[in-house]
């Protein structure tokens, strides 16, 4: 479908992903301080965080639908940050091209100024998507919007524990609480390229499911699986499009440090095979 | 006040700036391709930015009671990003000590992630303030909230055309819009440390109105002046708190390049001065 020569679009990467079983996206929430005593002798805490994430998508790549740095693990480096990050990145790129990037930025600012982050996010790092914050509405966010070829993820329900505080508030226009208007607006609204998604938090299966109600197929960042507690068999349920597709269903800690020791790869690996089987299984029997 | 060879806090800087009768605040949104062409010669995009931005600091030193780098014109470096956004906040740290820093960064997680946002900004980079998305919540911003020696500014009410889609909708419960709404629960329940601001656009001069109706006096971060076409003297006089202080008032662009051309520093003085002027009469009048 994708002419040749052509870069597939972020959607097309997933969607080919998706048509072999695979709905798992690996967290490379990489933190310095637990990585295995074996990393101690590297150059550079960059050096470190490279080769340990290669290592980690060395032993996945196969059981995965996309990877996903979030980018305030590479940011507590410092100077590090951009050799950590884009060492990442083109580890991924150049060994595994077909599996997409996702930068878990969180960014969002105005217009002009998102511009700055547009560049640096998929010019310069060159990830296949990237995470916003909705507050300042479609207008500020074209700049990301316009790239019709990047995922465009919109935070919609969020996993942890305090996301209720704004998230859960009826809005008195349309009776429905501000997670799924935002999550409407954006499949109604923003998404005419459709490059759009939105977020849902696994630790609240059913605003999964309310969800998914409105957005019709637009795919959906599904946070919070493993470490976070939530459930996946329902959330699979709640979260699967008209196709049994449209999910990116997101584990970190629990993959990327299954074991804190030299096994790590194994552990890894025994972490997201038994995370596949449970999504197919769900898949399966739901 | 503050005990002798503490540091003392971001709200402590800014009352002393403001007993002076500084309000004004440049912000550093340095992009590489607006400096004057006697800037293409530097060895590096960092080296030019910290030497455009130290220039505007020594220019405006005097007129103001913040800098204000955004993250995203120094993203937008890639590899510079963090060269040029530490040397630039290194160099005023040196000089002008007594100047608060605010890194508009914008971010927002969750906890366990906030903390490497927190790590690089407050503690590598070292600036006294900075920007955060409300959409989490309290319980996720804690890394924030819990630094009560720095500024905690969460975004309100924001000075872009679309900023009404999410922010202006009317909350069920409480009958008020989402940014009032915000506004509100920051200074009520988020602000127990006495080290939270929220944001205003100065766009929407009514809203910086309603917004003060609810903060007390917790100071707001005033956006949108000049460039973006804010009323000034009508901010003031709706933004101050019950001490006539209360705000930062921020410009970027209509100070930094005042002028494309080798005057900048005059350009970006005169510029300043005349800000800092409009705001004295405003609120010497009102």
């Amino acid at each position: 479908m994708v002419p040749q020569g052509a870069t597939p679009t972020f959607i097309a990467q997933l969607e080919r992903r998706w048509r072999r079983g695979k709905f798992l996206c690996v967290g490379l929430d990489t933190d310095l301080t637990r990585l295995p005593q074996s990393f101690a002798g590297y150059p550079s805490p960059a050096a470190a965080v490279v080769a340990y994430n290669s290592a980690i998508v060395d032993a996945t790549h196969d059981l995965v639908c996309a990877y996903k740095p979030n980018a305030a693990y590479y940011e507590a480096l410092g100077a590090d940050y951009w050799p950590a990050l884009s060492g990442t990145i083109t580890y991924i790129k150049a060994h595994y091209p077909d599996i997409p990037i996702i930068l878990d930025a969180k960014r969002g600012d105005i217009g002009a100024t998102n511009a700055g982050y547009v560049g640096a996010i998929f010019d310069l790092l060159g990830v296949d998507a990237t995470t916003v914050h909705p507050y300042f509405g479609q207008e500020a966010l074209r700049p990301f919007l316009e790239r019709r070829d990047k995922g465009i993820i919109v935070m919609g329900s969020n996993s942890n524990a305090g996301a209720a505080e704004f998230q859960d508030q009826i809005m008195h226009r349309i009776g429905e609480p501000l997670y799924r208007y935002v999550a409407r607006t954006v499949a109604e609204e923003w998404n005419t390229f459709g490059n759009c998604l939105v977020t849902v938090g696994a630790t609240f299966p059913e605003k999964v499911a309310r969800v998914r109600e409105v957005v019709g197929d637009m795919p959906l960042l599904i946070l919070g699986v493993g470490t976070q507690g939530g459930d996946l068999a329902v959330t699979v349920r709640h979260g699967r499009d008209s196709r049994g597709w449209g999910m990116i269903i997101n584990a970190s800690r629990s993959v990327l440090y299954a074991s804190g020791g030299d096994d790590y790869q194994d552990a890894a690996r025994r972490a997201a095979l038994a995370l596949d089987q449970a999504i197919a299984a769900a898949l399966r029997d739901g």
